[in-house]
């Protein structure tokens, strides 16, 4: 049988899973900004009803992944396996949602890339006939990432203009071997890239390394040019990180900018909702993918894209420590035919 | 083609992958312990010449990387892709540790249960036909988790009888589509059980549910008995544990305790180590593997072994907020035959 490994990095898939549902819950600035009529679930005030960010986190996860769950009429049952992450400390976020569903789970840590590491883990277990159908989900929390981070919400922390909103909200999707797409037909596994930012607010610039590395693996690796997609996007590098990829690209004579656009860029009105460099987090690629990209494929007007994860690797700790901000990048393409 | 899931969880590999080669670097009193003459590298004062702890475990999980791959004779380039994650925060001893390694990277958050799980995506990536190399890796350290999860070690923390006592370890093992075994040929992927357990001194009673569950039905899926292996070993429940896990057993009339052991009970001398329940943490069940087991394997002395990795998915913070602690186990069949 034939490897699905192109050059170093990259697999087509021989069987391209399809897209069947997915959901989304999100906070109350995220349904206020200019996606909000994409999303399922807004919350009026973020708490999604509890007590505590950590379980307001869980639960607005729960949310999600019950509304794909009934959308889809299967039972947790009848899900293979799920992959799932979040930004907390041992990914709690995840653990407790999951902690009363029945079904199989990979936890995983990819800081932001996690909606595209969950998508791409979920794809190769099921066109590596381990799975029928697999759930890929993950999510953050603006109020227990701030705290977990950088400070507690009532220290009232000074933002500088660098530095990105994290985005509050869950996405999940599943993804099965039947359906009629879109399909997750390609993908690239990214390599860690670390080129020395230390500044935990300059995100944008600390990720896009990675981003640039991973897009670039995966034009070569397919012979591709950027304008073999509608759209190429990255999930949270904001517009400053969103600038240094372009400009990377400039570097190589490659103009990417007419189809190339962030997640972390399109989430807020950066004007009127004081987003400073835009969304970041884990839900932030994950609502963007799930609220409006797979809306606007359905519709056709975008008929195939580079989702491409972005995740910064450190901690509080390690920064303290003095360390650097390692970036990786995971992408998928996602297109709505099963291609060749 | 035909599915490889059996069952709800389980999965029976089409091609069973080999384990091509492994290593491990452990702290000092693991090097004291009733297995070090198994261990590659004993560090004599567990920094790892590093000045951090964070930083000393990153260095540990290099050494356990390097050696593996100096004896494959494989640059990390011919490495397809690492599965790797560990206790910290943000898994950085991960990140950290992979930054400069041209290896494409997904990163896990398994707790304690990470050996199982990489190795259990490393078998389906290989298998799946998406790599020819894949290396799975995790690490922990008495003296970063101990800061971490419960007090700096300034402090003097009191142990309770129950507690276990984090390994201070890191294991990495190669797995190949080429090579003459031990080879990985069944798997069962854990769901998460929470009966309740609130105390975080007390693991291996949070952890035992998922470990009889994962093992039943490993047992069922595929119609055997306990003595259809020479060994069935869990990670890191430790003396308590494992007691529970043979109780659990007995009551559905199995008696298990014959083939039953669990490295956490295996890594110290409980008396004259002042271990208390046992060994814990991710690096726990990955150094017994890579540095007993997997060596008892190729003298035959142990010829198939189910390997059970296990995980408790809290962390301090939910604890704090009164949350029980769910726990993960993942199980892998090793065995010097291919099968069938």
């Amino acid at each position: 049988m034939q490897t699905k490994k192109i050059g170093k990095q990259s697999i087509v898939f021989s069987s391209p899973p399809s897209i069947l549902h997915y959901a989304n819950a999100v906070g109350k600035k995220e349904g206020d900004g200019p996606l909000s009529s994409y999303f399922d679930y807004i919350s009026p005030d973020d708490t999604f009803g509890e007590s505590s960010w950590e379980k307001s986190e869980t639960a607005m996860q729960e949310k999600a992944l019950t509304t794909t769950l009934q959308r889809s009429r299967l039972s947790a049952k009848e899900i293979d396996y799920i992959f799932a992450g979040d930004l907390l400390n041992q990914c709690i976020a995840s653990a407790y949602n999951l902690r009363n569903m029945p079904i199989p789970f990979f936890g995983l840590y990819g800081a932001c890339s996690t909606m595209a590491e969950s998508l791409l883990l979920s794809a190769m277990s099921i066109d590596g006939l381990f799975a029928d159908n697999c759930i890929a989900m993950t999510s953050s929390h603006f109020c227990s990432a701030e705290r977990q981070y950088r400070t507690p919400l009532e220290y009232g922390n000074q933002r500088t203009p660098t530095s990105q909103w994290t985005a509050t909200g869950s996405g999940c999707i599943l993804l099965s071997k039947n359906g009629k797409g879109p399909y997750i037909t390609h993908a690239t596994v990214g390599k860690i890239e670390d080129k020395g930012i230390t500044d935990v607010n300059n995100m944008g610039a600390a990720m896009a390394p990675a981003a640039y590395s991973t897009i670039k693996t995966h034009l070569t690796d397919f012979k591709l040019t950027p304008d073999d997609f509608d759209l190429i996007v990255t999930g949270d590098l904001g517009v400053l990180g969103k600038e240094i990829v372009t400009d990377l690209f400039k570097r190589d004579g490659i103009s990417i900018s007419s189809t190339y656009d962030d997640c972390g860029a399109m989430l807020y009105d950066m004007q009127a909702q004081d987003a400073h460099a835009g969304a970041s987090g884990c839900g932030c690629s994950a609502i963007v993918l799930t609220g409006y990209l797979l809306k606007q494929m359905k519709e056709k007007k975008l008929k195939r894209i580079l989702f491409c994860g972005t995740g910064a690797l450190h901690s509080p700790t390690s920064i303290m420590q003095g360390e650097s901000i390692p970036g990786i990048c995971h992408a998928v393409t996602i297109s709505n035919t099963k291609e060749a």
